[in-house]
């Protein structure tokens, strides 16, 4: 179909995830152009001057709200600052796409959802969507489809990894102390993919976690761990198990495991970086992707695609905004009993997590 | 080497694994023949009849310890029946090898190992064992073996899963109500590699489990699951997770996984029945073993063939009865954490779990 | 690297490869734009025009040629007009992209060869190249650069299959019939990669296939086959083997092997459509690809953007046109084989094939 | 069933292989026991005094045959002597199982199943096999069991391959030059599959082959090489694809695929030593076979198991001597066609190779 319409986008925050969405959105989605992006480092606004003709800099996040003419804000900048810029963006009646976590804070999450509620009721075409970018992923999909369909039962046990490649960089220790903990950096996708595969209403019952700082102890010292693992009790008879690390030697290997009561799907467990073998003294061997965006990278092009889409065509976004805070309180009460080691029983009614 | 010395070995219960110990005690293991056998049901004594010419059948255990010329028992009787004729022949001098678990209380399970204790004061080469077939499989002696090398630094991170095919037989519901609960019956194996891997002495800090019983409903009545997970830290900072499932629809599928500082070792991950793979209009696809006999069954052959030598040299048997016993207490706190849904903290110098 | 200069691109031919030309050198180049398209299917010309705003249509490709204000003309007609359109357009100056084959006569397939030889003395910026997409996939590139960098030694056996899914309809038929046989249709890229891998000046030494008509008994009386097998000696002591088939029931296999002295790389030998492996009565299962666009899309938008590229800054196309020429050749002299049964002696020093 | 009845052995030849036969059937087939051995090597037969009490030992194989109170022979010896001394076995009226190939010339292999024919009118139960142990692979056989029952039409194209890990010891140079060539040595068990797949008395039209001396330049020299690969023409529309080498650098990779008209099987194609899965920094590996042994162990003692049934209850054996002729034949067409380019071709009615 004709890309008639275009929508025009601001880019908040130009890290290595921004810049991806710059390229996403500008390049790899026909029916939408950058023409607005924003960042206090001046280095990334030239990148981005030189990569877009005519792209309008600002490095002041207020002042591209104030002047620039766009139709849709991508938040991709430092964590701290998601929840406040799009509860901005929201209020100026602009869709947004925010980069995941919503927050590291639930409550802060929360009133994202409560200011985009007060906004629809002026914007009432108005997307707001957090990027969990495994939703948009094939594999993903096909899993979930098959669920929708029923082929093997209700889905009764639920794994998920976030397995990242080791780094010993000062980068990735700087990085950690403000990341909001293991649970939240990493697992935050796991979650999501919970909430999605077993639908966010389902009623959690409890929450307890176990972790260790291995190769990193100095985490220790920020409340966070190198590896974790989480168990989530539900009120309808359903466990979900949770594991995530930053340890691995291989590669990244996020894995998913859906077990129903008359089959279950593997995801990503025969992970290869491409479809190269190579034999030699060492056995048999593949590569794994070594970051999340060799293994993920066409999700992120969907993503932009699919959130473009229904702004143009007012239809609702993938993934609910209530789901995406409800993810950051669960990952809040994993990082809480990880480091208390306290059993977080959670009342049916409430679901106060 | 030539087999210079035969064991004379009975076997006492004739079960289906039972007759698989008679098999290999009796053919696959060059220096031993088995030459009594007790079991209550007469049909079973009238196959190991037919199988080996003048194999003496007892029906009454207490009467073959009395009578019959053995060197060892091989205990497989039902687990209830384990840790009485184990004990009953360790006071008669004989080498024991006796099937998982050594008993489904831990009070008993410790006294095989007091009552081998004292008896080692008099016979002094006498050998007692819990057979755990894993411990004689191939990979798992591998990755053993890789680990004890260093080759990737200490493990931290341990898990493993006990995943059986689902039996909707009748024989099922009637077995579960005393197989002891799913942590006993079917982790017990990866509470023994746990140990194995981390060391026995490795001191636990904490116990928790979660579980469900989604296609046997039923299983709660007895206070278990078929399906649960359980989460265990270790003072010396790391973590195992041992899930199991009776749910299975492919095959049983135990797998393990090892995950070190700088890397990590999965086993069984690519299962496969045999070497074929069928490409047809279901996809590419390949059989996963039925059962853990279809998996191990050669493991079993090397086992009988270890206890053995290791009773006709007087060498060291690979596990030890502490261990075993062990094994039992941990599955108990598993099972009791499963059903209370309280999280077990054990004190770090007395392990009383 | 912001996209400065724009190419405007002609395609001509709009089936289903033409249509995803457009989309790959429109939406997927940044710096290249749809502007023209000749086609004499007026539904096709329709299709284009309500997917590009204002792209100029024709029914007649020289009318095309005469009145579009063009840079470069992809040629993805029907196979028989591939080589009178690139000329046509080498001729006025153009860049050219053809979809492979040249030709399915090999004499044909030279002239294009003379032909661009005779326009770059006029036109010396100007890029030919026929678009064989596997060069473009990030495995087989990653196999080039590892044999590039000598890691396992000279390579000495080469086997690559192409393997289509099984096909029963009408449009098959008759699309066989001038599809200029197996080795032609399917083989040509294998024997493409075989040129890349062993250098398009190794000397052929003799040439000879063997094949059935299984499930295809028709393509007999046209001289085709619906499975082939070619082999191919060098007179450097190499040979390659070349399989060809139109009967798989799972899904598109193609497969390299590069065999050298001290390894082997083995390149979608474990194929998977995604990475979802279904567990269930039917064993573990994944899906493969359905055709080769679901393998190789990715190729495809890589090639677009590198032809560009080569256009744009005027560096030298990674396919050579002499060696694309020269697979026609081969190409053809394996059908030869195929159908006399004649073994095909190349001397040594014309290469006369 | 009780072992009731038990067979005499001899083992003829002691080498790497007769020892293994010493183990197969004195001590894993429960029905027979290795009474009497033979060797020209006095440490060979050292080994088997030691290794079995009181067997009779025999520098002199007629002397054996003359005085040993046998039941079967067991011919290990080297490949020149397995004709000579299953043809004075067979006289002798006793049961020979005779390791592959038959011989190294096709008159002489022919000679031992006239033997056979003759000595059967006078010892109507005798048994004389040849062994090809992939027929008693589990793999293997669960791919002849889907064949017989037509799950996927009439197999087409027969590609099989045996594959040994680089060797570059003098041992290799120096018994190489009896081997008989590569097809007589590494790929008669491919071609005994093919008589075993597509049927003894399928026809064949034609017979071509290629091959290069890659590692090993010296073979030229015997006419020999380390890499060739065969291609062979049925008269009934089916083709086959042999390779063969003796050049690899991970491990054993024996490989056959049989694609039918509605799907294919492919066995050993995601071989593994075991089930361990390593992911380092060298990616996610797993080790191969290194040995044919390592890979067919089991296989080598159900047949020597299924060999004694066949002895005992008078019942066929699974290999007819007369396809194992037959595979010689085939073996020595590949090597004169290797060796002299020539393209062989054979009469339909004939059959001559």
């Amino acid at each position: 179909m004709a890309p008639k319409k275009i929508m025009r986008v601001a880019v908040a925050g130009l890290g290595r995830m921004g810049k991806r969405h710059v390229t996403n959105f500008h390049t790899l989605s026909p029916s939408s152009r950058v023409v607005a992006v924003t960042s206090p480092v001046q280095a990334e606004l030239d990148w981005a001057a030189e990569y877009i003709d005519g792209v309008e800099t600002y490095l002041d996040f207020e002042e591209l709200l104030e002047k620039a003419q766009v139709d849709v804000v991508v938040v991709s900048s430092i964590t701290d600052g998601h929840a406040r810029q799009t509860i901005a963006a929201i209020k100026k009646g602009l869709h947004v796409m925010c980069e995941k976590p919503l927050s590291l804070d639930k409550s802060i999450a929360t009133s994202v959802v409560v200011a985009y509620e007060e906004s629809k009721k002026t914007f009432r075409k108005q997307k707001v969507m957090c990027g969990f970018s495994r939703r948009f992923d094939a594999p993903y999909r096909e899993a979930k489809e098959r669920l929708d369909a029923n082929e093997m039962g209700k889905p009764v046990v639920f794994r998920s990894q976030t397995a990242d490649l080791f780094d010993d960089s000062s980068y990735f220790t700087e990085y950690a102390k403000t990341s909001g903990g293991i649970f939240l950096d990493c697992s935050i996708h796991c979650i999501d993919l919970m909430n999605w595969f077993y639908g966010e209403d389902a009623k959690i019952k409890s929450i307890q976690a176990v972790g260790v700082a291995a190769c990193h102890p100095s985490l220790m010292e920020c409340g966070d761990r190198d590896n974790a693992i989480g168990l989530i009790e539900f009120y309808d008879n359903r466990i979900a198990q949770l594991y995530c690390t930053r340890m691995m030697a291989a590669g990244q290997e996020d894995t998913t495991e859906i077990i129903c009561e008359r089959g279950s799907m593997r995801i990503n467990m025969y992970g290869q970086k491409n479809f190269v073998e190579v034999h030699d003294s060492h056995g048999a061997r593949r590569k794994l992707p070594k970051h999340y965006y060799e293994r993920f990278r066409e999700a992120f092009a969907t993503e932009a695609n699919e959130f473009i889409a229904a702004c143009i065509n007012d239809t609702a976004v993938p993934i609910t905004l209530t789901s995406s805070a409800r993810a950051v309180a669960i990952g809040s009460a994993l990082m809480r009993s990880l480091v208390t080691g306290e059993k977080i029983l959670v009342d049916k009614k409430t679901q106060v997590i």
